[in-house]
């Protein structure tokens, strides 16, 4: 039943008027300082996620407890004020969302409520700039040049030559980012913005380089829309799916226009703390093949070190046997050698299946070693149903932005996350039924995570375990791909031998076996024991499987404080990298500029994998 | 008095039938090939601005006769349909402004009408899409990679490479655009996206080098919002003024992400008519510097050559005896080496200014000689009273878009224009005429164009004769920077000589006096010949100071069909370059396709420069 015109806007009004009312309530018992009172218009099942605005962490609290528990510890120094909507609310389902901004003592900030009968049921605020310290962008973006006659001008050239020559040798950088991925090079662009003196370091050459040494037919699996950068959208003419060397491209080009002080070729040997900061030394290898040792001395150390950094391959017995070619996933060139020939796969997530596709387009004879379940759905059902009504042209076209995409997606509670995604894998799974009779037919195993929550779940919880289909899963299904199932046991002069005693002779033998822990590789650059203070990184805590508890309902040592004061880690696909990226920026500009930030409920640190 | 809300509703209601009103009596009569009636709803002083899609032309056709014609002409192959407003249009002084779209034959267009008392003063069409041939941007981007499984797959870093053997060699562009500044790369850009094979050559290395081998205070006079390309605007935190450097890294950057087919290095020998395309030879430089001699066979040749690429210096006696450095603005290194010397800029324009303002802050005595006189309007002034309610953080936080601002600047009637900026330049006047006073009493030789119509006409007319003050008035008028005024008579071993005998010592004579014309730089392409058939490329035809009658209306071979069948002219500032290479790209397109492109009215051919 379509509701009229006179209803719409009788129910816009009582939205409006409702979200008015709870913002007015909130605000005044919050200038009064009666957390008790501010509880209270918490329901009983409630979530309240902060990110850095009244916390100096991102956190999430539950409850109305939860809640007072926060106020109790934030409200004074944070000071909130001017809460209130910034566009009309709307209301659905018995819900009423409501876009927010408010002030705070350090700044200004936004986010999104969710009321049910009158009562939050979820609040997300974050900070979005620090008074006196916004972002030169829009309306108040630099000029450029210094218009007049001055005898002391220096080009933006000259400005940017005499950065390069003394950012880490003559001047130490605020903050040094290890790692020139998509991470490092989010948050490098957030920092110099707002004028944190940064370097990033990055092993290979030139940025985008990890994307292009990958195997050739490597593309973005996340669409377009999702995987803007900060500050420079993808062009409107951008493919939806980015060819590893397109983005390798794009990467490249954003550090060089958007100014970042990039050091390629650039391996870290070691990082200590020294005094409030780090003595963090690096071999730099400068155009013509010298190697120079320097020591960096940033305040502040941020590990941006991806997830692939650290190829895991088992210690199957007879790999030294083998006479065949045997690498892991990261280092596969590719399927041009091996047309004719016999490759084995082990692996059955999404390297896997990349290259088992591929090396059946180049005519190998390939078989693909399943050694426990994988979570497979189709690209175009994830496109539509699971973030079509956020990141797609049909959003852009009903309104939606990026930023705004990215907040909705980070007001959803954790905890609740696998509830609310569980019926969109629910919808897939009857969308593509056929789709998925024809692969468990050919005797695939699949799932859809622990408890059916599906892809994203997954991925925050265990960041594998899945293969989102771009066209294997049709060569699983109808045999191209052949599938034997069941661990390795070892291997022999040319087969792969499982332990059932299957024997799968091979000319090939390729390791999608997936990477180490990002603790691990933190490690690395860190050392073991500081690496054993800061724990687990990645993963909720949610008891479900490379996921243990305890239940921290936020990504481990992600974006915010760490065990260790000035050690920090940023980093996640394209989408976390860039709305993260912002956050972490504000704090450690933050740092840097002397302004107080108490850190409410500072993580537990775990270990368990 | 402020209207209320009922008068403000009612007057847009009225707005919009009137709107409504008059497109469909338009339609109506278009449709039943009543050209009279369709005239008719032109006011006595009214004019129709056609790019591209009644015309294959772009023109504009002045009252009833001219409407008349145009449709007598154009209105059977064309058949308009569909004409209607696509937003809330809006009155303002009596003038109905409406956005409109329809459809023709060869695809979609858009414009903008302007109605006073029912009639129309200015209507302005274009065709934005070709049916059947949309660029594939937003809902229509490509998928980037071929989801399945294909034995034939070939990634885009092999296509791309394939193309850079390829094209040129064994197969032959469609379009060869000589120039590869912004109006190369904007219209390489466009062609790309409406898949037209295009080779872009230019002498220097890389794209951007024109810029970057300037003097090294050189930055962008035109605003940011004034300025981007098509596609990929330049990010929130770019800044105002681009210094010649960024703009450069930014031309070198989009160049490769918009995957064009960029030949640096690269000359132009001849280009000579071949059947119904043309024979171009060229000598291309590679990475180790042999140089292979290249004969490209386009069936469209385009010209992009710039305004500054044939550096003129008068004849002057006496230049082989000076023995200081000597040299024109385009070579002028900088003002690094001439600290302490004595320095003499013959010219009063924009280079002259810069290069005196920059020579007295590295600590030269400088002395321009003004040779006649010259509009000069500050750059704040520009801004805002200029083009701030098109380009500027105000214009987009109203709702203006880069593509309307461009659209509503093409609407105005040329043949009005200089009468709608002279008020402008008016209110600069007043603005700032303490400053005016103060450059005027220290001798300097001030205009405002002919006809006191400003910065713009001087522009579109001649190119020529103006400076936007960006810091070297204050100099002229407080004494930093000397001024002499008359014509040079000769140079000495160490001087310069006026005509009325002022001798002025010289260490350094920089020669800004101009460019050659774009004809005569064709020439150097197309050869004279062929430069005669065309005839003078620029200006409109006004009869002011360099632009001889007759009016022509539009600029001179710009942009539009010449007299030679497959040459064309592209160019102007970064807003021409982007504004019009779309409709360049339309013409060249259709003719790849074989769409009829029944040229009306096409230009005559002029010679007086």
């Amino acid at each position: 039943m379509t509701q009229t015109v006179d209803q719409k806007a009788s129910a816009a009004a009582s939205a409006a008027s409702a979200a008015d009312a709870w913002l007015s309530s909130f605000q005044q018992a919050l200038t009064a300082r009666d957390v008790d009172a501010a509880a209270a218009l918490f329901a009983d099942e409630s979530y309240w996620r902060d990110i850095v605005s009244f916390t100096w962490n991102i956190i999430t609290v539950e409850g109305r407890a939860g809640v007072a528990d926060l106020l109790r510890a934030t409200l004074e120094q944070v000071d909130p004020a001017g809460l209130r909507v910034t566009e009309e609310p709307a209301e659905a389902d018995g819900v009423i969302t409501a876009w927010i901004a408010f002030e705070t003592s350090a700044g200004r900030g936004s986010g999104l409520l969710r009321l049910v009968d009158g009562k939050a049921f979820t609040l997300l605020t974050t900070l979005d700039e620090l008074t006196g310290h916004e972002e030169p962008v829009n309306g108040r973006r630099p000029s450029g040049v210094r218009h007049g006659a001055f005898r002391d001008r220096v080009t933006w050239a000259e400005s940017r030559a005499r950065e390069a020559t003394e950012l880490g040798y003559t001047v130490q950088p605020e903050v040094l980012i290890v790692g020139g991925g998509q991470g490092g090079i989010a948050l490098g662009a957030r920092l110099r913005q707002l004028g944190v003196p940064t370097i990033i370091i990055e092993r290979n050459e030139r940025p985008g380089d990890s994307w292009r040494k990958r195997y050739k037919s490597l593309a973005l699996h996340d669409p377009v829309w999702y995987d803007h950068l900060p500050y420079l959208p993808f062009p409107a003419s951008w493919p939806v799916f980015s060819p590893k060397d397109k983005i390798g491209d794009w990467l490249e080009m954003y550090a060089k226009v958007m100014e970042l002080n990039y050091w390629g070729s650039t391996t870290c040997k070691s990082a200590v703390r020294d005094g409030d900061g780090w003595a963090v030394v690096v071999d730099r290898t400068g155009p013509d093949g010298t190697v120079q040792e320097v020591t960096l001395r940033p305040r502040q150390l941020v590990l941006a070190l991806g997830a692939s950094g650290l190829p895991v391959v088992p210690e199957f017995p007879g790999r030294e046997k083998f006479r065949g070619d045997q690498h892991h996933s990261s280092a596969h060139p590719g399927p041009d050698q091996y047309k004719g020939k016999k490759a084995v796969v082990i692996g059955s997530n999404n390297s896997a299946h990349d290259i088992c596709a591929a090396l059946w387009e180049a005519g190998a004879d390939v078989t693909m070693v399943q050694r426990s379940s994988t979570h497979v759905v189709r690209s175009d059902s994830l496109m539509d149903l699971g973030i079509g009504d956020l990141y797609s042209e049909r959003a852009l076209a009903a309104g939606m932005t990026t930023f705004k995409a990215d907040t909705i997606f980070a007001s959803l509670p954790f905890r609740i996350l696998a509830a609310l995604q569980a019926p969109v894998y629910d919808a897939i799974r009857e969308r593509d039924a056929e789709y998925y009779r024809r692969l468990e037919l050919a005797g695939f195993d699949l799932d859809f995570g622990d408890d059916d929550s599906g892809l994203f779940l997954k991925y925050l919880r265990r960041g594998s375990g899945y293969y989102i289909d771009v066209g294997a899963s049709e060569l699983v299904a109808n045999g191209g791909i052949k599938l034997a199932k069941g661990q390795v046991a070892e291997l022999t002069e040319d087969e792969v031998v499982l332990g059932d005693g299957t024997r799968l002779p091979a000319d090939l033998v390729v390791y999608a076996t997936g990477y180490g822990s990002m603790n691990q590789l933190a490690a690395g650059i860190i050392g073991q024991d500081m690496a054993d203070r800061v724990g687990k990184v990645w993963g909720l805590g949610s008891g479900t499987t490379k996921d243990p508890g305890p239940w921290e309902g936020e990504l481990r040592n992600m974006w915010k404080p760490t065990a260790v004061d000035g050690l920090w880690f940023h980093g996640g696909n394209l989408a976390l990298s860039r709305y993260y990226s912002l956050y972490v920026a504000l704090q450690l500009k933050a740092r840097m500029e002397g302004i107080p930030t108490p850190v409410y409920r500072r993580a537990d640190v775990h270990h368990a994998q």
